[in-house]
């Protein structure tokens, strides 16, 4: 937890919060927080700053915040993820938000296992607590819109083309001639398929809508390792 | 399971091999592999090809082999590691392995919990399967050569420099004035801290002989996504 993220309930007055639970317990356990120390704090989609220990105790922290920075800025890129298994759902969800992606679409296709859409991982307060582990991480506030699509053309044909006006889309496929390019300045659509590749049904409807398939080479990455290689080379 | 690596000891005739245990396993629950099915396999640092069922029982996977073509380049780097956290470990490696790392050798730091040294994860044995799983997951068969080093200072002051000799030292430091190049053509040794970061003496002492520190921005990432966002991005 490099930051602490700070939500409206939290205030018990304009600068002074407490908390309880995981954060209070993490800052009490990992952080060894004393008071008069700082900690680094931000609100939900808001400012980010410095907490000052006023209070610990078993139960709660209380702090004396100030606020006066922006948050990273954030990458300009929606992310069409095929669902993952439910054991990398967590990992893909926090990492993929500590990377910096404001906007994500987990979708079915042919090769997602129909047992992960039953995972109790795809609730959105797991979906949520998720993406505000990946905030902490990275010292970010701006809480990511995380959204599920069980059918995959209605979607392709219906959703995405308005998704993805004005920005480049892109399909990461394993095999694709063309080359992954490099540190785009214009915003991006990226489509990922699941373990063993959309099927070539699926490359063709994204196609249709204007996904152009490229790749990073002959290596298969696992998903949580694809997606992090695949921002890091698009910006 | 993306390639199923050989070795030596499971060859019965010039071109056919008997699998037991988890990669005959893997292949009858996950693959579902019939008699004369195909599958991807390559021999432990040696060539890829196709390996043909010719019986597939409870126990045992016999395969015809035809090993013809390379293994995907490696990344022509030497990654210097902080030892992160056991849970995250056995990731890391087969993380770093998918993405073409064939040198690694994770290291002591001020801020490695000295716990962590006590891991059996760090069993040699565990690090070779770890590897294997990178490199069937990446369609590759080169083993990654990972050595552990206890103390930080002799492991830098005598042994680094010639481990990077020719190469452009680099030392992944968020916060670091200089931005992470991209797509270089030389070698590289990339040296990646702890969770909060190598300590500033550390930090001299790696600039000392010869290491650049280079930031991915101001987000802090998790030691995976890190590992896989900086290859991505360099090479």
């Amino acid at each position: 937890m490099n930051l602490i993220v700070l939500f409206d309930e939290d205030f018990v007055a304009d600068d002074r919060v407490v908390l309880l639970g995981r954060r209070a317990e993490h800052v009490r356990a990992v952080h060894r927080a004393k008071v008069g120390e700082s900690l680094t704090v931000g609100i939900a989609d808001g400012k980010t700053g410095r907490g000052e220990v006023l209070r610990i105790d078993d139960d709660e922290l209380e702090l004396r915040v100030e606020l006066d920075r922006d948050p990273p800025p954030p990458l300009p890129v929606t992310l069409i993820l095929a669902l993952p298994r439910p054991k990398v759902l967590n990992r893909v969800i926090a990492s993929a938000t500590s990377l910096g992606v404001k906007r994500m679409f987990l979708i079915n296709a042919w090769r997602v296992e129909k047992s992960y859409w039953s995972t109790p991982r795809l609730a959105p307060d797991n979906i949520r607590t998720q993406a505000i582990l990946g905030l902490e991480q990275a010292r970010d506030t701006r809480l990511p819109s995380i959204e599920t699509r069980r059918l995959f053309r209605p979607f392709v044909e219906d959703e995405l083309p308005a998704i993805a006006t004005g920005t480049r889309a892109l399909l990461a496929h394993p095999g694709a001639a063309s080359e992954c390019p490099r540190a785009l300045s214009e915003a991006v659509t990226l489509a990922i398929g699941p373990e063993g590749g959309f099927i070539e049904a699926e490359v063709a409807s994204l196609q249709r809508v204007g996904f152009e398939p490229v790749s990073l080479g002959p290596r298969v990455l696992r998903v949580e390792t694809a997606v992090a290689a695949l921002l890091a080379r698009l910006f």
